[in-house]
């Protein structure tokens, strides 16, 4: 998928939200596990309850390796469902890979070929030959984790080297390698004061936000301090939508949970901003003047 | 498995090679791809002539991942193979994972318990909360990567970071974290010199070594600066190993190049430290006087 056709699809829904497919066998409703895949069947119903309501899935790669060779299928699953039903939805593989040259490559032919995710989250710490195979990917996208949620992002990712926390070596490095227009980057929510400083050095990519929900990171903060011209922004959440029942009602009641989330992003600043896109993505579009 | 039980193994065989499980298809025999499960057969056919002479595999999870479903059930029968019929190999899962707390416990228990594997490659990025839900596991052990073998380790992992390099940091950092007794650390072969530095940080922990052979690093070197009194080292070697021919005497050809580095590993200085480290465990293996 093209950033474009992601754009339009936020510009169309007025949304920018994308829902985390973290499923964990333990915390779905229990009827579900008498199914021959409970794993897909809870996946497949939070989709055709919230697919309106979003523009982007996650799922997080872990949660299907847990359960090995059924929990891999699982997540075949449910990418060929999206990818048959929703084509216009955005695909992430939450997958933080990374390796030397080759084995890169090996896995971007899994994620972007056997899999066709349009996107797959990498880890920076192997640096810029173990990123640039995914980036040969034409209208695929590499997400690089810059800025996570968690509490040891403050291990690493903020040390101070050569006069800039790590996080912005990892930012301004990375607009360096070769395609790095495929670049996405992980910046987490609870971190929004970071939000102005990492749009100094990328103004124009497109962020995904973990850590609004379930984790505690303000919507409001995220829009007003990371929003750009083409929206660039990605809000994950999980757990705080998928897990809204654990009963008959878990479809209806999670797309409840994404309803309220998304009329949020079309509230408060959201509101002007989403008109402002709409603005710009009109005027951009007009027929140019000779 | 325990550390000892790795460091009597290697005692045993004199050898603390490690063979990289990289399964390229279009690499291997092409008599192997007309059965069923060419990239098994391959593994097992490698397995099954060099078992006496290392002391761990390592499959990489890219290789498996690149041919989907497919491929995951072929390392799903590989590692069961190792555990059934060489119960005494040490297993890595080079996988080199790392995300959030929770989602960290669901990648331990997918390589700890679905697949049992002994031990896993993790990516430090994320920092403590990434990596403890791995070390939680007893007898399972944790290979972080510090310094690794490939170009872009000088993007990052040498950034000077509150006046060290950020992988010295991540060497120091990471002592602290509950469990670290389950740390073993990744250390690239082409950057032999920095291994003095490295174990004045971790004196005592196994080091995962990539990058001898295919991609230029020197045996002599590692052993001459890396090496411990329990010897410390694991020596990986895959391309050098598993695609020494690629017609019927595959097999054969792999066990020739594997004892060749066994050799390689009994003699020059390596000779006089593995008689070192018989003394030192036959020593530290005498009753105690009272």
């Amino acid at each position: 998928m093209t950033t474009q056709a992601l754009v339009s699809e936020i510009i169309k829904k007025q949304s920018f939200l994308c829902i985390g497919l973290d499923v964990d066998l333990s915390k779905i409703p229990s009827h579900l596990l008498e199914l021959e895949d409970p794993i897909f069947e809870f996946n497949k119903a939070i989709i055709d309850a919230t697919h309106h309501l979003c523009v982007a899935y996650k799922p997080n790669t872990a949660f299907y390796e847990a359960y090995g060779l059924k929990g891999w299928e699982s997540l075949q699953k449910t990418i060929n469902y999206l990818n048959s039903n929703y084509p216009e939805i955005f695909t992430i593989a939450d997958a933080k890979r990374g390796d030397i040259g080759n084995t890169s490559t090996m896995y971007a032919k899994a994620f972007f070929e056997d899999l066709a995710f349009d996107s797959v989250t990498v880890a920076p710490y192997m640096g810029k030959d173990s990123i640039e195979p995914f980036l040969e990917f034409q209208d695929k996208h590499t997400i690089l984790l810059a800025l996570t949620s968690n509490a040891g992002a403050f291990d690493f990712q903020t040390l101070t080297t050569d006069g800039n926390p790590l996080y912005q070596s990892v930012l301004e490095t990375s607009k360096g390698w070769k395609n790095s227009q495929n670049l996405m980057y992980v910046v987490g929510a609870t971190k929004a004061s970071y939000f102005t400083e990492i749009r100094k050095i990328i103004p124009d990519s497109f962020l995904l936000v973990p850590g609004v929900g379930a984790q505690g990171g303000s919507l409001k903060d995220v829009v007003e301090n990371g929003m750009n011209h083409d929206c660039g922004l990605l809000i994950n959440s999980s757990r705080s939508i998928i897990y809204s029942s654990n009963d008959f009602d878990f479809a209806l009641r999670s797309r409840e949970s994404a309803l309220k989330i998304k009329k949020e992003m079309a509230t408060q600043n959201a509101a002007s901003i989403v008109i402002n896109i709409y603005l710009y993505f009109f005027l951009k579009h007009l027929p140019q003047q000779p």
